[in-house]
């Protein structure tokens, strides 16, 4: 430890002249800060790491914008993606859609402002849910090339074509708007972003191609068009005519909602007397329901909901749980289902077996949630690599943070050697084996505001691994046989490997003569193979 | 796949009777979501998505605040820590501190309002960066029990304490202040937290005993009485009796700004001339280096940089990087240093070897920092497990996400078999080894709010990397010697496990008598272990 020494007395702890603060010259310091600040500066939360995610991260928040819009108007989308190469580590990027378009009043402050938007105080499946992505990523484009977002919008044959620049003034949080003119756009209805942003496009694993072609397979009644900065533009024509199953908007449900937010709904509530409040605001809560929740609280069905005080309301809190109330509705819901998703990898992934399985609907959090795997084994895939995951949370794929995604601990967590793989501790099993997992939810818990990961829920893990079990019961007897043809070959081995040893042995001990040897050899070999079979 | 298509028609695509929206429909929802609101329902982001983890990120938060408080006051640190079990899965915890205390008009808006802080704005090594922790801890606690958080405050022996009572306005992100009084309080400067909240206990691996320890670990300087809410309360003596050296704020790098933030400050400078606009508000450029970019971007030294348009503020953005301008200065960091670094951990895990490698400072996105790690191997650490791994981002202990962390990323992308452990593809290595990484920067970049894990810079994995391989080397010379050994054991198993068989086969061979069996097996052993040493 020497060398160490003498590095510490460079960067050890001598002590120096100080200006020190005290309590008032450090309150002069204190500011607000804004939530456009606070991401500029954090915009790896976001997503923008680097130019090739910045890229990617881009595209995905116009593209989740573009077909929950879509769905929700009851529209088959139909989109087109453009990336096209400005400069060096500069790019354009337009995504146009054919839905119902933005009104003019809304598209400053949806493009222009961050933490604004109609999904956050929703529970319904979206892509989108925080009313961050698109306006950070203009935010992101302004921050790299200085130029704002172009929007184009209309809203209808009748209506006039709008087009917009905008920009985040991060100081406020607030829209900048450099450009509000009527064009001429020869759409009926739908939008388009365009965003100049610092960017690299690079092909292959977690590119945008990448995630453009696994977009299309968990949407498969949309129709995708894609234009790369270079070569063949291509499409991804719509396999599904129809729309998927419509995700209802639900109320909380009573066992998810905690004291603090019970507190607020109180408060806040329509209902004049705490039975209907509890009736209006909640999933699953019916007359009796409500009855049975206020008996065990000791309260009165006509006490008004404001005027309960906070013991009152603690155990109104602490009475939810005694009773029972049945799980949420699942309407909420729209798993892309074992056929579609079966069929699209069999397409997608030439194997010598494939499976699907999607659970029933489960809670976290009072939030309704289903999970489906995907199992493909064989075909092509490398036998001696970890397997390939598919990750998609609400049809949306996941690309970045896998290793931090309840989805793959669960994969990690789940014993493959019970089903005959190959898998070292704390890894992925070893296998040519591609999985996908989806989960569905009216709130899916990211791990950050780019979304790119699952948290780690126990109702979540334990519902992935479910899945994961059924799949893998089905896949092991294929695979067993595999792998006992594998460990034949390895024993074989060891004995190729001493035999030499023991010729020449022999030779030694007892004087053999060469052809002796080598007959003595051959038998033992014989010998040794029967005896390796019996033990 | 029968089974399958039974599940989905039920889980399929029906077409329904829908109630579809559209823009206008669509317009009417959208809302203003405020911080507090997102925090609220994303509150896994900010560490509270369990019990467990809730009561160790409260108490992080309440701690580095005091810590960071008592080193810009010059104080040396002494931090009572109390945790009281006031119910099932309910827990009151108090932080106290001999810090500067806080002016009574900043209390509300520090513990009640999200993202208001004094650190966000300035590039200096402090625990806490975001001014976002302590308020939503407190906010947690409402949410969760309904109770607000209790602040004493005292900021010198001749001013008045107070007490406050505050909690989050979570539709406006504003302080509700429910008590503000001034109390008797027998301390002549400091701060107490208390905060009550859902939470449960545990002790082990990533609980808050855990977590105190290691912040004795990697601050030595300050004094840590802990009160556990069962059994004995614990203290961590001072072991060293000066304050670290002082970490120093600094200005933005030249290298590390953004075109878009380059636009603000140009926009906000104090200074007249674009020549003292570079000057008084980067780091490291001088006048000739101003001449020298201004002259690159082919710009006038006296024009005004509130006035350059456009292109004019691009043209100098990309000159920055073709003029040479030295590295930031790194008196804003403050390293554990190798010997106090190697010296803990020496202390704390008997080992039969360990060392520890402070690299120098570099810098990623303009910001400086700098990479600490120690390696602590044998002892009475497990052999076949994986390696225990240590984080800690400016003196704070990072307990969760590990996976999700440059960190772990850089430790398992270091080939360690080079340095003779095992390690299996995607694993750590397995070793009776405990790992340390410390990360010291002016802006750590976390991959989420809750300040977890380490977001995945390029340069940060470098020189964690570097730091590494030199301790690994050190260690590998040490370790081969062990491995050797278990290898020879192996070979050796091999052989024991064919003798039998080949016994028999000669037997059957060449008809021996047991005796000349059993002598030829020994000498073949003989033999055999003589040919395997050579080979």
């Amino acid at each position: 430890m020497a060398a160490t020494r003498k590095t510490a007395k460079k960067t050890g702890t001598k002590k120096k002249a100080r200006s020190r603060e005290d309590a008032t010259s450090m309150a002069a310091r204190q500011r607000d800060i804004s939530v456009s600040e606070f991401f500029t500066k954090n915009r790896h939360l976001l997503g923008f790491d680097n130019p090739q995610k910045a890229l990617l991260t881009t595209i995905k928040e116009a593209v989740d914008n573009s077909l929950d819009a879509c769905e929700e108007a009851g529209i088959l989308p139909e989109l087109m993606i453009e990336i096209m190469e400005m400069g060096p580590e500069r790019y354009r990027v337009a995504i146009q859609d054919n839905g119902p378009g933005i009104v003019k009043a809304q598209v400053p402050k949806i493009f222009g402002k961050l933490l604004y938007g109609s999904k956050f105080h929703r529970l319904k499946q979206q892509r989108g849910q925080q009313g961050i992505g698109i306006s950070a990523a203009g935010m992101y484009g302004m921050l790299t090339t200085g130029k704002p977002v172009r929007i184009f919008s209309r809203t209808g044959k009748r209506k006039q074509a709008h087009q917009f620049e905008v920009a985040v003034d991060t100081k406020k949080n607030a829209p900048v708007v450099s450009k509000d003119d009527v064009v001429e756009w020869p759409v009926d209805h739908g939008t388009r972003v365009e965003i100049e942003l610092e960017a690299t496009y690079k092909k292959g694993r977690r590119s945008v191609d990448d995630y453009i072609e696994q977009t299309a397979l968990a949407n498969p009644h949309a129709t995708i068009f894609y234009y790369p900065p270079k070569g063949e533009a291509v499409q991804y024509p719509r396999v599904s005519p129809e729309l998927p199953k419509e995700a209802l908007e639900i109320k909380p449900h009573p066992y998810g909602v905690e004291l603090g937010i019970l507190m607020r709904m109180m408060k806040e509530t329509q209902g004049k007397h705490l039975r209907s409040a509890l009736q209006q605001d909640f999933s699953r809560v019916s007359g009796a329901v409500a009855d049975r929740i206020i008996e065990e609280a000791k309260l009165s069905p006509k006490a008004r909901p404001k005027s309960l005080n906070a013991n009152q309301l603690e155990a109104l809190f602490k009475a939810i749980p005694k009773v029972k109330v049945l799980a949420p509705p699942t309407a909420c819901l729209s798993p892309i289902g074992e056929e579609l998703l079966a069929r699209g990898l069999d397409t997608r992934i030439p194997s010598d077996f494939f499976t699907a399985v999607t659970r029933p609907p489960a809670v976290y959090r009072g939030n309704p949630f289903q999970i489906e795997v995907g199992l493909v084994y064989g075909g092509e895939q490398p036998a001696d690599e970890l397997v390939t995951l598919y990750r998609f949370a609400n049809r949306v794929p996941l690309q970045y943070q896998q290793s931090a995604c309840a989805i793959s601990k669960s994969v990690l967590g789940t014993d493959w050697k019970k089903y005959g793989l190959q898998q070292s501790r704390g890894a992925l099993p070893t296998a040519p084996m591609s999985v996908v997992v989806h989960i569905a939810s009216v709130w899916v818990p990211f791990t950050s505001e780019s979304k790119e990961a699952v948290a780690s829920y126990p109702e979540i893990i334990k519902e992935i691994r479910l899945a994961l079990q059924e799949a893998g019961r089905r896949l092991a007897t294929f695979v067993r046989k595999r792998r006992r043809e594998a460990d034949e070959l390895k024993k074989r081995a060891y004995i190729e490997r001493y035999i030499p040893h023991i010729g020449d042995a022999l030779g030694d001990i007892l004087g053999f003569s060469e052809r002796k040897k080598a007959n003595t050899v051959s038998n033992l070999k014989t010998i040794l193979e029967r005896s390796r079979k019996m033990g």
